[in-house]
């Protein structure tokens, strides 16, 4: 493959909608920006990537997170190449609602984790289009520290769309962050929503983050969410807050310990920590660690990587077949009427089904 | 349509595989074992039913659940004349782990219910093929009072399938047991697999049993079985177990303050009882009715039923598309070794997902 002939085809391509990363990202690529306009070759963007070269990866994760299909297609190619560069890697998903203080948890438990070493790219999956509070887009203003700290890599969630769509593009971008050399994988998610499924099947570690004192109405979280966690933080654990928070965390505790066991063999923790005065920070990051040891020795770790990988495969099928049927002209016209006639009771919703099955499958 | 014909037709179908309840239905049903054999038509099946004849309902029963076309087809017949007539009522999922005296339990909490005056019918959703300790089917014959009892008809598990499959069923037999006139529905699962969700989706009311005093690793329970749960009743609370019960009542009880709350508007209670004093039973049905009218007032009760037909509609979809896909020929020739590539890090899941997707769609 000659450079010089990419070099002119990505000239030719340079006003035909190359995706931009956002705004709010420029900043951090400021140098760069006479770069950005010109599309890279495959080779080119790999060959980044893997010699770390953050801009580089920006604008392959905006390959990704973009609709065209010619974007698609060179963002699999990418794809494809980095995999068997993918280094070991440790993916924490970390969620709480807004006012939680997710932002300033991920400043601090990053700074930690950089500090000693690590590499750490943190994602946000939040498919919902109205970004308030919570989305790490406004926050990253704000993790002023960690933005600014050369060991990390702070990537906004990806604009609005489905949440298949958005995982997928998650879990994509998290194959280049890892072949980029980042050892740590934060996804951030808001807890109130779908995603955090999706996030607990592309993660390692599930760490919930709860206020203390804040009754069941305030917290937000969605029922199921805490029975994924494996470890609870109890946030804003300082001055007044700090006999309150400790409460919380023995009656967590003892709530934890009436759940059935996990799959991992590994018992949820319970901490609390004060972001603003970097306690109980660094214990948060033990536990992590001592999750990984044990799920490596214990084999959970590996098989459960496996499994999510199948899952993603077929979870992805499915949504492809989905679409395809709820896209057909023939069932968008009668599916609404058929669907009101179960709501009413005069079919079953079997029958209804079945009767739009077979509309999908005859062949005209 | 000639009651004649019906009859010569019947009698010429009548070596070719008309599904007979399972035998340990017979027993109920010993009266009538002359007509069994004999096939009905649509009308009479449905006549039957609507007169609450409980052996026309078990055959209809039995046409559910029946795999050849002929006989769903006359089931789906059934059961588009019978939905009309359904009446209103309860239809609550009960769960537990083998062990936890499930059985004991309903015929405790059942004979109440038909001593009250309700029409109650006993199911099952059991769609292992292993049917130890806990399933109805062995159960029933434990269950001699009720069983016995004019206003109770049980239904043991239909036979093995899967569990789309057998959900399916149990919902369509809802439907003919509530046009037989029953006004309360229990629906019995084992706790320990992925039948739970299915049967909350189909259920008004989630009950879950518990012991007292076991480990984590004796309940057995699958996690995320605990935040569907309406109410918690801590079984066995007799003899030397009553201070554990109500410790683990109490245990339980602030659990359950601890998780979000729930969008019926109804905080899940715990209780002890033991239905082998038939203590504490009664106050567990009062829990239901209070549940029900709390949430037909609050108008969940309406919206939910609204929300799990449309559920059923779209989850037999999803199902129908998924079995055409894994069973299409160029897929099963391909899957396994793609799989591999991805269980190998070779290709991301999303590649393989849109390869398979490709060779499916692929106009031959």
């Amino acid at each position: 493959m000659s450079h010089k002939n990419d070099d002119f085809k990505s000239a030719l391509t340079v006003n035909e909608g190359i995706p931009q990363p956002p705004s709010v990202n420029l900043d951090s690529v400021k140098h760069f920006k006479s770069k950005i306009r010109k599309q890279l070759s495959v080779d080119e963007y790999v060959s980044g990537i893997l010699q770390q070269n953050r801009t580089i990866l920006s604008q392959a994760i905006t390959l990704i997170e973009s609709s065209l299909p010619k974007h698609q297609e060179i963002a699999q190619k990418i794809i494809e190449l980095c995999l068997p560069h993918t280094k070991d890697s440790v993916r924490i998903g970390i969620t709480g609602v807004p006012g939680v203080g997710k932002s300033s948890f991920i400043e601090s438990i990053g700074m930690h984790v950089t500090t000693s070493g690590h590499k750490l790219a943190v994602l946000a999956i939040d498919p919902s289009s109205e970004r308030s509070g919570g989305s790490i887009l406004g926050d990253k203003t704000r993790m002023e520290q960690l933005s600014a700290h050369p060991g990390a890599f702070i990537r906004p969630s990806p604009s609005a769309g489905s949440l298949g769509g958005v995982a997928r593009k998650t879990r994509e971008t998290i194959y280049l962050c890892e072949a980029a050399g980042f050892d740590v994988i934060f996804i951030e998610t808001v807890g109130v929503g779908q995603s955090e499924t999706a996030v607990h099947s592309m993660v390692d570690f599930f760490l919930l983050l709860m206020l203390s004192g804040a009754g069941d109405e305030l917290q937000g979280i969605k029922r199921g969410i805490m029975e994924m966690a494996d470890a609870i933080a109890i946030t804003k654990s300082d001055g007044s807050n700090v006999d309150k928070a400790s409460r919380a965390k023995s009656e967590y505790q003892s709530a934890l310990h009436l759940f059935p066991s996990t799959d991992s063999g590994w018992n949820p923790k319970v901490l609390t920590c004060s972001a603003h005065n970097n306690i109980g920070i660094a214990d948060i990051w033990n536990i992590i660690e001592e999750y990984i040891s044990l799920t490596k020795e214990n084999g959970f770790f590996k098989s459960n990587r496996i499994k999510q990988s199948s899952y993603w495969m077929h979870q992805t099928i499915q949504e492809g077949i989905k679409s395809h049927f709820y896209e057909n002209e023939k069932i968008k016209n009668k599916i609404n009427s058929i669907e009101k006639e179960v709501l009413s009771s005069k079919i079953s919703s079997f029958e209804a089904a079945q009767a739009l099955l077979n509309e999908y499958f005859r062949k005209d």
